[in-house]
């Protein structure tokens, strides 16, 4: 089944259900009034949730909507408003590889099996639709495409077998970097936190069986598609290169601490050794420009910027709904 | 005034109001169900608080109940159960300075102007009469004292004044620290992850006017007071040789993002660079130890042992109530 949030009437928003192909959808109030809500009490309502998905599919919800006009009026919010954890993983090396070979630095052997992990703030995200709004250019503004897993929640010390029984969604995310302030935080030992911005999920979760055979080993098979102003920059597949899959992920965040529902869990930005198939973000291709022609010629966002965000079935058709969003001054 | 939770019904437990001396208080739910929602109506609904916390403290509310018996029954929650996000800065550098002695090296000068801060978890905080839970002895559990700051919505970029405006309560903190995950985590660049726990809160968070003249360029001027196993580690005062105050800290994990009201901003350790009055955390009686005696002693935290971390007014009552956990071993 595919879910979304509506904004509103409180910061939670409101849980709806959606169809395959995302053209209609319904008010979830019945079930559960929110995501969050769901996520905590799923062995009782997804059962319900799905029930409705069902009977929204087959055309029987008079209350249905149309969702494509409620994303294009502003009114879909990140399909988890807020979440109370973001532990965004970074698993895939040939990312890491590109921004330590630009520097003459090499990947440590050691994160062949241990991953790298931070936690970022996810008090606030973006829907699909909502602007990018920072104070200034001169932050080196990127977008990072990955895909991310909600879990359900986990013990403290779960193995990856039962971290993967936890996985309640999964979603894309535009992990939103700061370039050019991310590297005086790192120095600093302790993480990103100014380095990044909220987030942005796209307008649905779905659960896993939504992808058939695409799932498998905790990781999505298919390509993630970004585009820059209407140019694709890549579309790097998720299932390949991933040194980590979202079992090994959670299990890792879960090592020493209980994860609460609702926990978001990310693989950082999609990338593939094959540099063919372009970036999710335009650090990498400027890192390669950088070792290839000595000098970064592709610009970080601007004001007025656009970035699209997609992951396509084998038909063509999004799976999450695209995350499209446009880079805004921030303004109270 | 000052404000606690409850356990349940919900995982944001029940908003109650305690009165000064933190022996009677009654449930605010004709106010506000839950600390979140108050901190999100908080214009509207902090007045109405006001008014409780002074019909209580007249002895005016029928419904109020013994709030010692309900902490010792293990009924009371941390004042804010869950936080979506938990900022931790490091104001005090004579604790940087020590950790950077023990191994020859010495505080950046930059350190004065720019706070060390980190992202962690609060998904689910302890009550101030929870167990600490491990899995295992091996991590060096350590407690860590601290002083934390709830802090109401947020503009992106806001300065250190409106960020003063935006301090809605302060209470006390114990960050769950393992120290021997700590180096491994660290040394990946990405933050603490694997290496803190979760936060334990005392049993109420008050209004900085409760403090009197206690609280003064956002720092309160009192000691904390830390115990294990019932002997003192120190009582550093939180007043003093704080580099930043919770108006800088705040305004700095601002800097690149709005703050959602029920941010949780601490203070980093306790700290002071007078070593007679002792220690909020084990583990720099042990790096002092290591620089003197060449061998750190004080041993981390076992199953069994138990922590008290607390704050007296000038008439030697607690302000917060105190923290008082025991070390337990993690079962599912």
């Amino acid at each position: 089944m595919k879910l979304a949030s509506l904004k509103g009437p409180t910061r939670d928003g409101t849980l709806a259900v959606v169809n395959r192909d995302l053209t209609r959808a319904v008010k979830a109030g019945a079930v559960a009034p929110t995501m969050q809500h769901a996520l905590e009490h799923w062995d009782s309502l997804a059962p319900k949730l799905a029930d409705l998905a069902e009977s929204l599919e087959a055309g029987d919800e008079r209350h249905a909507f149309d969702f494509r006009a409620a994303l294009a009026h502003g009114e879909v919010d990140a399909p988890l408003p807020r979440a109370y954890e973001w532990l965004d993983g970074s698993a895939y090396l040939s990312h890491v590889e590109r921004v330590r070979r630009a520097r003459n630095d090499t990947v440590p052997e050691s994160y062949q099996h241990d991953p790298l992990m931070y936690q970022g703030g996810a008090g606030r995200m973006m829907g699909a639709r909502d602007p990018i709004r920072v104070l200034s250019e001169d932050w080196g503004v990127d977008l990072e495409g990955e895909v991310g897993a909600i879990v359900g929640d986990l013990a403290m010390g779960a193995t990856s077998a039962q971290a993967a029984k936890a996985v309640r969604l999964v979603t894309l995310i535009n992990d939103l970097s700061f370039r050019r302030l991310i590297p005086a935080e790192l120095a600093k030992g302790f993480g990103f936190v100014n380095g990044k911005g909220a987030n942005a999920l796209a307008p649905v979760a779905i659960t896993p069986d939504e992808l058939g055979d695409a799932w498998k080993d905790g990781r999505i098979h298919l390509p993630l598609v970004s585009y820059v102003n209407g140019v694709e920059l890549g579309h790097p597949n998720a299932g390949t290169d991933a040194t980590f899959g979202f079992f090994e992920l959670i299990a890792h965040a879960a090592k020493t601490r209980e994860l609460a529902a609702g926990t978001l869990v990310g693989t950082g930005t999609i990338s593939n050794h094959d540099k063919t198939v372009g970036y999710a973000c335009l650090m990498e291709a400027r890192l390669v420009e950088q070792v290839e022609n000595g000098e970064a010629t592709t610009p970080f966002l601007k004001f007025g910027d656009t970035v699209k965000i997609d992951m396509l079935d084998r038909h063509g058709a999004s799976i999450f709904g695209a995350i499209e969003q446009k880079v805004e001054r921030y303004t109270r």
